[in-house]
């Protein structure tokens, strides 16, 4: 049995529970793998800190050129996240035939079309499966398991502490930064989890993911975002008044010639699959047009999971270096992109349904001018209904609406703020019925 | 681009579905293997049936030879199921060194071990992602995505047609006998469907993600079986009245010396995320070492699902195929078979949660005379319930049990069964809390 050898940058949280795994499950991911899978150098700053894992010190290098100039390394495994260096670390290693395994999303769904491109002219492989839903091996899903299929919907709930906030926020009714200050308290959430809270990584992912699914790079820029914090105990409650529960989701759809791709609070069926997903699990709800639905689940974040995702690229490089098996598969995992590329429709033009929440005051003609607002912007509704009544003499409103257009209910949610008989800002949730 | 021929054996439901994946998707396959994927013969005695799809009638034979023999054939797919001949047509295939792709989980499960020897001897390559869970890709996810782990449980839904039976007799509070008559006359039941309600079907996909979990072919024969016949409206409605919904689920949890294995009905907790898979869904639930639980959810047979699986197997073929990468991953994903095999523990060996319901005379003493025969056997109880009261003077009493030995169970039901005061036999259903 040959040797794969391995080169870490990064021993942080991921790169601590990938050393701790290939060590501790050392006998069986080289059964797995077919050779033996061994450390050789792993790169952090820090070369001090006690991560919990017995390491051989002289592994250890404060430079991670160490790594990526050493000859006997194999992969490079790219765990420090974020824009530079690690851009500049993944193109260098693969500049010198390195296999590349990375966790890095914002990198990939920012920068992706150049280190796509690079795998290409280094002849080398490009592995990210721990880059969208932590250990769930959803990448590899879409990259293999769901390869005869034209994906029709993907559906994710990717981001797993703004899962967490929400999950604490409908069952125990708190306001979002109560919520929020308790998780940071629980070391739960990163101070401020500013991220994570307004749609960006879970955009990010989304990105990685149509990128696989269509074979092209996705432009993050043009997925539509918006995140929790405006969010509601009174929402969140109204909503499960009419049977939804509220989600952020990060959502695609295929229209045929263009896609939807979007990150926002969702309303979705209580008996929807992923209504159910809690905590800080991540799920991923996918439609293809052979295969129908199919949900991917499990923890989304975390040191042990994350490395699995990891672990698990390094053994399939390793199936395929033992074999001189280069570019098996290109990173999209697709040998020829489509001829027109990913076109984004712009969310102006997406129609929905919609939730609206406004406090208006508890007098004649207000609903009917409201009303006629909505159907001047041909937007017609499916249920209104009155919550209580106020001290103030103002009464919360809730309504949901049938399919209309984005850019319309735009101008009717300004419109409508306009008004004097309106106290505060209309609150609106875009709900997913299909 | 060079071409991959694929040569089909069988065209029946599955059969025609993945002709129909590789017509109608063939360019977005081909962009996705690499290479043209082009079926070359389909065999099957019947040539002359519409299947909804048109092929050119040059490609139809009735001799599955002549698809074995075709030196120009690089994959042969077998869909005909069953022992024989489907055997000799995979061993016959292998011998003349086409890879092979199939859905046949009763031949795997049986006979796994001659064939996966076979792929060694021949150097080539096996895929059956079809064979458990339908479009579900759970062989790849046990196979790669989670290879980093040590699998700890697995828990699965594993038969659709016992989940939609289930389902219709948890929502409808119908009988079995009623609901099985119903789901023949809709076309979604065999007529008996005999192995899908027995356990059987569950059994032998159940025996295939152990072997790919741990290495090595499992013993179908070991593993214990038990259906969902004897389970009536009443017990369903009392596991609810406790939390818990009924599923005919399959079990393997590893116990570090060896495994349970097992299927039969079981109760689990409402809020388990397996509780809410209905209708004919099927979906695994897995803990690794590392990645903690994940779930995996879709539809687990019909003609286009199973397709998506059978071409998704063809695509990874076709990928390796083009680098001359035979052998690039044995059959179980393991280089090394594990040293000293699986080792089933007996059914009698297991300890469990377990729920009770038996008709006694409403008189004095009765209860405590069972109570002592449980005390006897070591099991106690942890809640009982009396049902009401009928007519007859017998009363239902349910009950849930703390952990226990089958083995001390199995005697107590016997000993509860011969008492005067107890009419029917007791109904026993094993609960999944952990």
């Amino acid at each position: 049995m040959q040797q794969i050898n391995v080169g870490i940058i990064g021993f942080g949280t991921v790169g601590s529970g990938t050393v701790e795994a290939l060590i501790k499950n050392r006998e069986i991911i080289s059964n797995r793998a077919g050779t033996e899978v061994v450390i050789r150098k792993i790169a952090d700053l820090d070369t001090e800190s006690d991560r919990g894992i017995t390491v051989d010190r002289g592994l250890l290098t404060t430079s991670s050129m160490d790594v990526i100039e050493d000859p006997k390394i194999n992969i490079v495994v790219e765990l420090i996240g974020g824009m530079e260096p690690a851009r500049e670390y993944i193109l260098e290693a693969m500049e010198r035939g390195k296999h590349v395994v990375t966790a890095n999303k914002a990198l990939l769904a920012e920068h992706g079309h150049e280190i796509y491109q690079a795998t290409e002219r280094c002849g080398v492989s490009l592995a990210f499966e721990a880059s969208v839903g932590g250990g769930i091996p959803i990448v590899r899903a879409l990259r293999c398991g769901l390869s005869a299929n034209h994906i029709q919907t993907i559906m994710g709930i990717l981001n797993g502490t703004s899962n967490y906030i929400l999950t604490r926020m409908t069952q125990e009714g708190h306001p979002y930064t109560k919520v929020v200050q308790d998780a940071v308290d629980l070391g739960l959430a990163e101070d401020p989890p500013t991220l994570d809270v307004d749609g960006t990584d879970a955009a990010h992912k989304l990105a990685i993911l149509i990128s696989i699914a269509f074979g092209s790079p996705a432009s993050f820029k043009e997925i539509y975002r918006e995140g929790i914090s405006s969010l509601t105990p009174d929402d969140i409650r109204f909503a499960g008044d009419f049977g939804y529960s509220v989600k952020l989701l990060a959502i695609c759809r295929n229209l045929g010639d263009r896609l939807e791709a979007r990150v926002h609070p969702a309303m979705i069926p209580g008996d929807h699959i992923l209504a159910n997903v809690n905590e800080a699990y991540n799920a991923i709800y996918l439609e293809g047009d052979f295969v129908g639905p199919n949900l991917y689940y499990g923890l989304g974040a975390g040191r042990r999971p994350t490395a699995s995702a990891v672990v698990s690229d390094i053994i399939d490089l390793a199936r395929h270096i033992r074999l001189g098996a280069n570019g098996i598969m290109p990173p999209l995992a697709h040998f020829r992109p489509p001829d027109k590329g990913i076109l984004i429709q712009p969310m102006e033009e997406l129609t929905s349904e919609y939730y609206f929440r406004f406090s208006a005051l508890d007098r004649p003609g207000v609903l009917s001018k409201i009303a006629g607002i909505l159907a001047d912007q041909q937007i017609s509704i499916s249920s209104v209904i009155q919550k209580g009544r106020e001290a103030g003499g103002s009464v919360p409103v809730v309504m949901l609406t049938h399919e209309a257009l984005e850019s319309n209910v735009r101008k009717a949610v300004s419109l409508i703020d306009q008004l004097d008989v309106v106290m505060d800002k209309i609150v609106m949730i875009r709900v997913e019925n299909r």
